[in-house]
């Protein structure tokens, strides 16, 4: 959550106070201190929290203080709206290899990404270092490219197909659920609508 | 969180004990134990709790026991990719209509939603009951379309243009930031090369 806020942030804030980061994160600005004291940050009396000291140490926390390299399976829409996606880059994540099932798309470029076949998947995890797969599949060929992401050695996937995705002994899975934003928007709905009756 | 790990759990068991929840969420047991009490439920000693009566309670205080309509701004790869995304409707989401500037596109139909022009927006919302907004449109057109949608009189939007975008009185707004969950990835790959060595 911390790291959403200040995401948000960066560009725009030099500093922040406790008050509008707890606004923002909707819990109280009591809260907020004690979290940041424990990450060993401290508000400074009248001027708050740097932003960019608390982004830094966060992505400390998160590891993504160093640049990540992904791979990105299944080139789609979801996949393409993804290669396009310019906040992977700026945060340090750099996708360096596409895969895709569609010999038309195998051997062009996407985004300046070169597409390959998804076969070749645990080669050009080797090849190119990859730490992170990403999966933009259909749902019925999600775990065999996950298969093939922890054959390249991968340490993670995070899967966006809508079928839970269990992990390996050496890596991480997270599933994610775009049905949860909405969720999540429609729980600050109601708290709105009982706030104003 | 609950309601992620409900979501992935509900179509293959019917029962969870607090130790699996707590596995999947990354906690304790006792505090899974804790947070299911004050949502007024408790696990049967041997059983567990019913994942049905869990992800009931839970869509009750989220507010999504009801259907949510849904209007999407943005017909692009990743608007395409969401009209696709079999998860909403399932979970009581349904997309009544979509919205684009690409003249090609208008009065078209995608996915069985039809398309209409964006600046159609606060008729249209108002005709179909529209309560959520889904914003899928680029940076520099997202904030006209927020406007739009709550002319309209949306209760809230749901932002994936990664612009953060600010509320309005009457309604709410929820920014999603799709690097956020890379970076989860990477926390979660940090603590296991630390558990590792």
């Amino acid at each position: 959550m911390y790291s959403r806020v200040l995401l948000e942030l960066e560009d725009v804030r030099k500093t922040v106070s406790s008050e509008e980061l707890a606004r923002r994160l909707n819990i109280k600005p009591a809260q907020v201190r004690k979290d940041l004291a424990y990450f060993g940050q401290f508000g400074i009396p009248g001027t708050g929290y740097i932003v960019s000291d608390l982004r830094r140490n966060i992505k400390g926390i998160l590891g993504t203080d160093k640049q990540m390299v992904v791979g990105l399976a299944g080139v789609g829409n979801l996949g393409s709206a993804l290669l396009a996606y310019a906040g992977f880059r700026k945060q340090g994540f750099e996708i360096r290899a596409a895969f895709d099932n569609d010999i038309r798309k195998v051997g062009k470029q996407w985004e300046g990404v070169k597409i390959y076949a998804v076969e070749d998947i645990p080669r050009i995890v080797k090849e190119e270092n990859i730490q992170m797969g990403i999966i933009a599949v259909p749902s019925e060929a999600s775990e065999n490219v996950a298969k093939l992401f922890f054959e390249g050695g991968v340490k993670g996937v995070l899967n966006f197909a809508p079928t839970y995705l269990g992990g390996s002994p050496d890596a991480v899975t997270h599933n994610v659920d775009l049905t949860v934003e909405l969720e999540t928007l429609s729980y600050f709905i109601k708290k709105l609508d009982i706030s104003e009756s």
